[in-house]
């Protein structure tokens, strides 16, 4: 597969942008961006999904591990044990900087900025040292409930996982579709798969950053494709984004593309080694998925456990 | 009400548990308890109740203040701001003891145990600093999907809240039943409201523990109830115990009953203000509830956001 | 006492921040203040007043109870226990918000700004969410060894301790100095003892916020004493301000004018009962202080335990 | 340097805790240990020392990034920033795992237990996870003030550094003294040099466990030298274990005598590049040490800034 990118000069990348921005497409007031595609029909549809019955997690284990992709483990401590207790209780202490490599999370719309603005045109300024003013992760308390879709293109090209710098083009989101049997429509929620989870299972951590190996991830044009599809989220292995990052000067277009312009609710990192697994067993790409948002005020993300249900 | 209960004595509790016990029900290695009962068809048939695609937060937001009620406000720090970048990543760090009488959580089955042992007769030794080595919040990490179904006690009485020490009888619940139109049934996920969040609302926080107010719940009966009719899953507003207890020598009754004994899936600390709304609203006490635990190693259990979908 | 203070104008407070002021003193570099008044000759006569080989914590034991007036306690859990080992090693993780009512610790020169300078005129946007750019904590990494004082106003004035709202002027510390045969000199640590832990010890947490009952400390003019007289830091009970302040505006002018303006090395909540029956039985109130605060980089402080020898 | 040593059975290893151990020396009820030797005429005595006024950290700064020999990053937050304040206060939450290979810290007394006791015979179960009952922290409160001793085996030798594996003798820490000029006594606080520091700046990390490169550090046997001349504390770079261990199974045999048997505190990962210095430069081998160990009830350590004045 070819890694050698054409370079999207920053010019082009702000046409896109343009191109995919939702401002004021839900009013000035809005927070929830593409999840205003779930309408309660669709989640009715979703529901109708559930056949046989099984749930299926599409979160990695909490990593307390430091690691060379992970510079935030995760701190967990028991604060009781059952000691000596009658009637025992244990409890404990969990701490995450989860909007890390290793920990699969939602990212809130006031994640990401461009030129100074959230989604909808909202200044970056709002989020301060209190967290986030305007459009935190409680905008998805309710949860999203709604049709996934899985786009695999690791067994799409019959690898175990796409090589580090290797891109998704919205060409090959269409044959995945067409070899799946199944379309994004409006109000989905999109699961991408790269393998890269198993390739760490496989080959251990590796290094992400700017020294690092890279990863696999979508062109931004594609999301041209997502945008006029209507897609409600986006959910995938690693974080969607190829790197090195062929746009000029921009490290994650993806991300700001998706949350920054596009007011996508997206996760990073996720594991979708069962679901694939689970795809190929009951021979369908569609499935009820559940996610349930921690209620944390001016939080940007948290730490979740999406469920697929079949 | 009557608060002057009649008390049980521990060889009265301990033949309750004895009653209770499913020890061994599923296998000597069984970590799942008595999520058993949520069969593949109870997802399906959980799934079809999902008519109006609307959906219902059941998690108070996360408490980040110390007081009366909450001696272990959550720690939330912003880790990075939108600070003088063209593309800006907003982060946070986020640490709970979970287990307190603020946050919405999940107990797992190591959580609790009674006589030195855990659920299905396994050692309370096997959680250590390191951890549970048995049934920590990962049994459940493939989600509870399921059918929920209100126990509205506050709304079934007349009043706003149940006062401090009134207890709910497994009679009480029949009745409840009844006027709602609804049975609780093999695999069902019993909501179970008394109005406390509410009160916690509009007269603020008070005193739960040794020389507090004390609070409404379960009467330790009841559970006899709950064991017939194979209830999976207790979610509560507050911990679901009477306080004070009226069990000799014993401060949380009900959730050694329900987790060391039954195997239990239990939550403490639901909101359901807004449940309860919508289930007058929709003219219905049943609906699907999906719960997604984060997927944390040797966790005790973990915060979470319980979502309803009618 | 009185404690119907005549409000300071804003006017007023400033024209007392100009004459407070030391930027440039020690050159437009300079991240140390005052401390550059303690010069080696200053710390070899300290260590000369160590003649009985007594030592004195001056700190507060870590508070990891919720309290009124503790809206941070302390996070402490064990990481690993001794179980089951040969040779057994056990482990703990502390954490600490520590500019809390109750933590004994260091204010940085970068914690306090006025007008959006820091001391020295350093912008206080050079504070972000990276930590402090300038003057952080490890300004003072090399430790701090000197001559303090007490100033024991509680004593002086013959009470447990001074109530809310009460100030201590520099004509009182002139009239302490003189009964307490001691005088506050070129780079001298102040204690100053209001009885504000001894309070606490005996009628137990109380409100300090904005509907609290207050505290006693400094009135504002006094500090041209400390400036006139080149004390290096200032270590008190509580934080040193009086409450409700009498500083039109102003929360804390004490801290405003000591950190932002003078460059003062200063510190909250020292427990000083232990070193106030120290100097009654040593009859001096003069005695070596060790101050070795954490080389902790970017931050505004730390917690820290002051020893004073005699 | 041979890194061939002999190794020393359990056998041998138990006779030497057995001559090692102060356990009952200084009554049943002692939780301070070698720090009883350092009388007030001894803290008189290095008070004496402080000759020009020069003081030294001897900590590294606190180390917040993930590495090969750091576990467990300290986590270090703004709480607040100066945002629009008028007078702004910039706060911050620091949290450690303080007992790792990177981190400036003492061990308390309770820390380490060898067949299943501390020193002085106290059951290793005495720490729970409420934290330690007894030889906490807090033992340590009034702070340590003693002479300190620089032992330099990278200067002696003539090296940078020590090289993973070399053991230093009773022989060699003698022929340091001759050749320093200096002479290890009753209440003494020894700093240990191996150059481990300079190597981590000069190499960077290295990992340090199990598969690692090892670590200079003590003979067993010498510390027979440091039990006859009453030595008081020990205050290395690095952890004072040669790794791999020559002791039979037990990795770190040097914690373990002094500690356990012992009685001594013990710290861990100082920096000593300042201080070796400074000792050249001053010409001379023995200052104040000021040790001043946070108030932390229940800890089993704590991090530190030992300061050395000349």
């Amino acid at each position: 597969m070819n890694v050698n990118h054409r370079q999207i000069s920053r010019k082009d990348f702000n046409l896109l942008y343009g191109r995919l921005n939702n401002r004021g497409r839900w009013g000035d007031a809005d927070e929830r961006g593409t999840l205003n595609y779930i309408t309660p029909d669709k989640v009715v549809a979703a529901a109708a999904l559930v056949k046989s019955g099984r749930s299926i997690s599409m979160s990695i284990p909490i990593d307390k591990t430091a690691g060379p992709d992970n510079a935030h483990p995760a701190i967990h401590y028991m604060a009781q044990l059952h000691e000596d207790a009658e009637a025992g209780f244990a409890t404990d202490f969990l701490g995450m900087q989860f909007h890390g490599d290793c920990h699969t999370h939602i990212d809130a719309l006031c994640h990401i900025s461009y030129g100074g603005l959230l989604y909808n045109g909202k200044p970056a300024a709002s989020v301060t040292s209190a967290g986030a003013g305007r459009m935190d992760v409680t905008a998805f308390a309710e949860g999203v409930i709604g049709r996934g879709v899985l786009i695999d293109a690791a067994r799409h090209r019959g690898v175990k996982w796409l090589e580090p710098g290797e891109a998704v083009t919205a060409a090959e989101i269409e044959a995945i579709e067409e070899s799946s049997g199944v379309r994004l429509g409006e109000g989905d929620i999109m699961l991408f798969r790269t393998g890269q989870y198993r390739r760490r299972l496989e080959k251990g951590p590796w290094n992400v950053g700017a020294g690092g190996e890279g990863r696999a991830g979508l062109d931004p044009y594609s999301l041209l494709l997502l945008h006029e599809r209507k897609v409600a989220a986006f959910l995938p292995e690693g974080d969607g984004e190829v790197a090195p990052s062929y746009v000029e000067g921009l490290d994650s277009p993806i991300h700001v593309l998706q949350v920054a312009a596009m007011g996508m609710l997206c996760a990073d990192s996720l594991q979708l080694e069962e679901l694939a697994a689970a795809c190929v067993e009951e021979n369908r790409y569609e499935f009820l998925v559940c996610v349930a948002p921690l209620r944390l005020p001016g939080g940007t993300g948290c730490p979740f456990n999406p469920i697929a249900v079949f």
